[in-house]
């Protein structure tokens, strides 16, 4: 199972939304489709987020058809907005359509442009395979023979287009012959935990059990958990870390029962331009996945709801960061080296 | 809507799994259909289920044929003991049986007993409902103008076969012209926030939004929660609480948030026999409550759940538990008078 594939003049995706009862890939082949896919959550997870709007940005650069270079800009710079207006959270997005947009400015020969844009897409997303390999070995390294781990939403293969940040971790220590099991949150409204999470450590064969989020804190209490692990959507200089809604609670009530939480990340998913937590934008997205699962209506009509996508989990709730780089500890500033 | 309905020769209730959708009652005729409906919670909620247990008995009592006493005990016992089984948790329940058990040992003439076990079963539920009104007058006098609530799972009319515990407090303080406003967690896995709670809110005209399970912190870190009000189940003689699974994950959120933490429930969920929360046996219920949402599948087959139905929240946690002997604080064993 590839999360996502490019394939030179389509981009081949599984498709997130249908998992796990269905295991469907699709193949878009223009950016209008990718931006499509990354909104409607058929590719979701950040780092998987910044990789999708690499590869939509590759296919608008093969089929800009233009050779002058400013024309050339326009269009490209057209696409590049495009994907970077998809979703408001994942700092991945706007960090590959920054690092697209700088290369675009470097050279005006626009048939080696159009080359080298398309190899850097390619390059984002084996240094993602690389950077989850990295977290996966580190932070094993804080995972004990017999741990149970409590995980809130998905940061695995599919979350990742690699190995896997939170569940990387997970299945790295499982193969390495340490007897680990996992409780994972099935994480509403769209219950990525439920659907994904599950199925993807299913696949990799380590132990997992389900539960509803509400039922994280009682396992914390009973003294059932080891650790917390979770992915991250962006992290700011000090440390307070945008994840899934609901993460904040499972930081608090791991605090308050003296369990280690984790964040596992590459240092693509740190937004050096932020001091803290506060500055990052929450993403509220419609009713219907509230009063609705799986489209099943379970509310009674006209119900209002809130829908926050993401909460910020202060920095004093993270017991460390595990990137690519290494376990870092508090003070986080000084341990991203920034 | 009566939840719950004494009809002489049946019970009628309204029946609580299909809310909201569907507004259906359903008339028991004996008692083996009233256990049912208990067991699979068609009737729910820790004071209904007490009255239902009471008119599931009394309908064993008319329909127990025999005028020697102890052939009719023998009747008589089997069907309380059945009542009794139903579920694990609340402790209403017990009390119902108990007392309907005691009454039954004082009186050897048939016919003069029968009638009075009827009349029994008439007045647990007269008791229910008065209780509750005296609780929503006391809990709303902790209720300030332009409070926002928020409440887990279901403790209103229909859970109480009343007036409402934690929902009474609420509905009573908006009819007496404070400008309330309710956050209402869905209350994964069975949903009787996001049915019965938005549900029964927009029936008394109460403002009222929903949320998942996990949105509850970030709500409460935001700024945007005044107070939390919850109902029980069982609350031991030092103030330990055991509710829906969930609440105890709201209290520690409350706390860390600096925020209120109210119990309502009757006297009669407080079981004297129990110092602690440790002794409250905890239900375990079926996998496809987790697995499944609606009857639909969300995760992928063979999945192993945990489903416990309830947890306990230290005492330590609760502000304070309104009651209809008024507003009980800590200590709570001097405050309940035990």
């Amino acid at each position: 199972m590839k999360a996502i594939e490019w394939l030179n003049d389509r981009v081949r995706i599984i498709d997130q939304a249908l998992l796990p009862l269905e295991e469907k890939y699709i193949e878009l082949k223009d950016y209008l489709s990718v931006a499509r896919a990354i909104k409607d959550m058929n590719v979701r997870g950040a780092p998987a987020i910044g990789v999708a709007a690499a590869f939509g940005i590759a296919l608008g650069v093969k089929d800009n058809k233009t050779s002058d270079y400013s024309k050339f800009l326009v269009e490209f710079n057209k696409v590049a907005d495009t994907m970077a207006a998809t979703r408001p959270t994942a700092v991945n997005l706007f960090k590959t359509v920054d690092r697209m947009k700088k290369l675009a400015a470097t050279i005006e020969d626009v048939p080696q442009l159009k080359k080298l844009l398309v190899d850097e897409a390619i390059k984002i997303h084996m240094e993602e395979i690389e950077s989850t390999l990295k977290i996966s070995r580190f932070g094993s390294e804080l995972i004990k023979d017999g741990f149970a781990i409590l995980t809130h939403c998905n940061a695995g293969p599919l979350a990742t287009a690699g190995y896997g940040t939170a569940l990387g971790i997970m299945i790295y220590a499982h193969e390495h012959g340490k007897k680990i099991s996992v409780f994972a949150d099935e994480t509403r409204p769209r219950c990525q935990g439920a659907k994904l999470t599950v199925w993807e450590l299913q696949q990799a064969n380590v132990p997992v059990k389900l539960i509803t989020d509400n039922m994280a804190g009682y396992l914390m209490h009973s003294g059932k958990v080891n650790c917390v692990i979770v992915g991250a959507d962006r992290i700011a200089r000090n440390g307070d870390t945008a994840n899934k809604i609901g993460t904040y609670s499972v930081a608090v009530l791991a605090k308050e029962n003296n369990i280690p939480f984790y964040v596992a990340a590459p240092t693509s998913t740190i937004d050096t331009s932020i001091a803290t937590g506060d500055e990052i934008i929450i993403e509220e997205r419609n009713a219907e996945e509230v009063t609705h699962i799986n489209g099943v209506r379970i509310a009674s009509e006209g119900t209002e709801v809130i829908n926050p996508a993401f909460d910020v989990t202060p920095h004093r709730y993270i017991t460390a960061i595990i990137t690519e780089k290494g376990i870092i500890r508090k003070p986080y500033k000084e341990g991203f080296g920034i």
